[in-house]
């Protein structure tokens, strides 16, 4: 098995330059609100959807998680991760979350960063996970906000000396084929209320949700994230069992 | 008390001649989409927070509720209410819900519709109506969408050849004053994230988002409202205590 994206030599080229992959979770903006609606992992069991070169997984075994489960469709970047770690807790496994199967598993953090929006049926997905989650255990995740996956172009406009962002289509979900570093990128737009109810059908209980922008001082340090106030990039969930 | 916008002849005028003040709820056409949020009222009471002419009040009134009372700032609104029911289980009362009481009162049912965006506390809000609300009693209401309340401009655009609508200030949350039908209507914008944090922060569980566009039918017989499937012209919400 491979990822036809993350496997692209392509893509991940130029995916490797991206201040998130070269600096890790301090070149993530998001990362301290996203940190803040996890629960201590402190001789915890975590499972990380899509852990990408490790950084997420690293950050739970350096925390004291009991055991960590990283899942990766990439042979590449789990090639990476592997060799980024020699923690006995952490594992990594190659996993097609479209065909996510955990039986006989438990956690009691389920993870996933910048992942779930490849996934095409959010509802098995999302039955799994419940399924193979510990009594009182809990599911953080960000996904990219519905006003970036759902409109037709991504580009910022001029209205009248206003930068603004153009939605369109928001009520049509479904899949939408992107230009992203490479051509034909394929993510699944939902809105908000369908990753809401999507974690209430599973057995979830919602605790917190976060239409993630930066702050007015993290755009002084990072003039190119004004966009991001003028609409979210990520959108950011919490729910238990 | 008056309400200095509902009761402006001016502005109240021009309100009658939306479809939905003619012809009530068959003239709204989220109502059978917000009406599936709400649990049976028979027998149940209800409480309408800016119930305007009744329409709702008198709905759950000829739905069984064993009490109906319906909460409006607006004095005109409330008279007209008042004289199109002779139901002995519906009560009105002129109340300004960012001064709200109801100390000593329970309720089955909370209710409001397109009111809370006009609200400047929302947490004072939601405390008070969780405090009113009996055991296994509920909250369902809808507001204009933030995608509605948020932009500095509601004027869909062209951009190379697709109607789109203008996001930005997303992230700002806080009063926009708006012309809508009158100048200087000020309304109160919050994010999505925001409605929701804000019942779970009163001890609500959340049961339901919707973000309610209306269905390509509906278009159909409605050309006007094509606008409202490029983004969703009201956010619902159904919870439970």
């Amino acid at each position: 098995m491979s990822d036809p994206l993350y496997d692209d030599p392509e893509f991940l080229e130029l995916y490797e330059l991206f201040p998130r992959q070269q600096k890790g979770l301090a070149g993530a903006g998001e990362w301290p609100d996203l940190q803040a609606l996890l629960p201590s992992v402190s001789n915890r069991s975590f499972l990380d959807l899509g852990c990408g070169f490790g950084w997420h997984t690293r950050w739970a075994a350096e925390n004291g998680a009991s055991r960590v489960l990283g899942l990766d469709a990439s042979k590449k970047m789990l090639d990476r991760a592997i060799a980024t770690t020699d923690n006995p807790a952490v594992e990594y496994r190659l996993t097609d979350l479209d065909n996510l199967d955990l039986e006989g598993e438990t956690f009691d953090v389920v993870f996933s960063s910048l992942t779930l929006h490849y996934v095409a049926d959010l509802d098995q997905l999302f039955t799994t996970t419940r399924a193979a989650t510990a009594a009182g255990g809990s599911i953080v995740f960000n996904v990219e906000h519905p006003l970036m996956t759902g409109p037709t172009k991504l580009d910022a406009i001029d209205h009248h000396g206003t930068t603004v962002w153009p939605v369109d289509r928001y009520a049509d979900e479904g899949p939408r084929t992107r230009t992203w570093l490479v051509e034909g990128v394929r993510k699944h737009h939902r809105t908000v209320a369908s990753w809401v109810n999507g974690l209430i059908d599973a057995g979830y209980s919602i605790d917190r949700l976060v239409e993630w922008s930066p702050t007015s001082e993290q755009v002084a340090e990072n003039p190119a994230w004004e966009i991001d106030r003028t609409r979210p990039p990520f959108l950011m969930v919490a729910a238990h069992v």
